[in-house]
């Protein structure tokens, strides 16, 4: 099976291609070039690379959301182009999800966190619990926009060692250090920020589930209005 | 603290970027086509696109053995001119530690495996001890070529549950289904092989503690001779 991975839900603009349990290529950027500069470019530059035949994809895994507005909006649309194009079906990863993914196999809790501005984060914890000879992700709590506040005192309930990722983590780290009760570790460079092999990983397993979407029908999952539609009064937050 | 990762010690030929434990860009694939063709064109278009000045850089992590000799030579002289041209100092990043890097915070042993034909493996053993707000890699065995079936009554007696990653994993993955009596788990396609961004990240904790050397005293480690050695009798096997 193989499947291509996009993830452009924050400031990492990311491809990749999976194949039956193999990494074939991945390509990744954190930059400050908007997506619409690179996801393509960098897309179009692995297939070169790895002579891909877009044709032999099973389907296309998309980092879902929550995220960015803009960054959403181009990764879903890039992939609803392209698995409309290909006549392929999509896989809708929720990000907070392909995030712990990053960190398959760790101790303890795991809990990414996205700056979400004001305060607040978009966040979920997770575990990793042993199924067949792997792990399955188990959620302690689905992904939601979160008061740092509450999710410290959440956290602080559960009582367990967690390990943080996201770029959530330079902007609350320092309210982590002085009110988390538990142990607490912080996820280093190559794994604490969006993976689109992480998504096309992910993605492999949910499309071998069955959780797959037609590309006309996928819309990226915000989680809370945009501030346009916020100050416009259209409704309250979800 | 800005470190290029470069490993081409496998069937995997990648480029990364870190700064300061954030993760700038990485280009890998595990392709066909000699590294020759893909390792310096990947760096020089991820160069490209995140406007990477080369003399920014403080050094240059290399996975620096053990692996295909081609490979690992490829690597190394790539890493050696540039780190001569730049005029920055090279980490040696031995190559089953960046391995082993991929699953930071894993839970109990983790144990890379590259096959090294022979039914034997490059292999080491590793677990992950709590460090301030990270984690540190202890060596439970250190890198070393050894008989799989070795290896499995090693493990045998650590009685630990298992997480294996590598090349060698598809080789060997029902030799260890048949004989190991502790649990185990095998990595999934985003960790399972050599990651630049893991030797980048390894490689910055290694130069902050001191570990660099001349780009002109680098040489690969490949813990044992070459075919070409072993036959014409040079010496025995390390």
């Amino acid at each position: 099976m193989k499947i291509l991975g996009l993830d452009s839900s924050g400031l990492v603009a990311g491809a990749a291609v999976v194949e039956d349990g193999v990494l074939l290529a991945e390509y990744s950027t954190n930059y400050r070039k908007t997506h619409s500069q690179t996801l393509l470019p960098m897309l179009e530059q692995l297939q070169r690379m790895i002579e891909l035949d877009l044709d032999t994809l099973d389907a296309i895994a998309v980092a879902s959301g929550p995220g960015s507005f803009t960054g959403l909006r181009i990764g879903s649309a890039t992939a609803k182009g392209l698995g409309f194009a290909l006549d392929k079906p999509l896989v809708e990863v929720p990000t907070l999800e392909g995030l712990a993914w990053n960190l398959w196999g760790a101790s303890g809790l795991v809990c990414p966190m996205m700056d979400a501005r004001r305060e607040q984060v978009y966040t979920g914890v997770y575990r990793f619990v042993p199924r067949g000879e792997g792990f399955s992700l188990e959620a302690v709590l689905p992904q939601t926009p979160m008061e740092v506040e509450e999710l410290v005192e959440r956290l602080n309930g559960f009582a367990q060692a967690v390990q943080f990722l996201g770029d959530g983590v330079p902007v609350y780290g320092q309210l982590i250090r002085e009110k988390l009760k538990a142990p607490f570790r912080f996820a280093p460079a190559h794994m604490n920020r969006q993976r689109a092999a992480s998504v096309a990983a992910l993605g492999e397993l949910y499309f071998a589930a069955g959780k797959a979407v037609d590309a006309s029908s996928h819309r990226p999952e915000y989680l809370r209005k945009s501030q346009a539609e916020r100050e416009a009064g259209l409704a309250g937050e979800a």
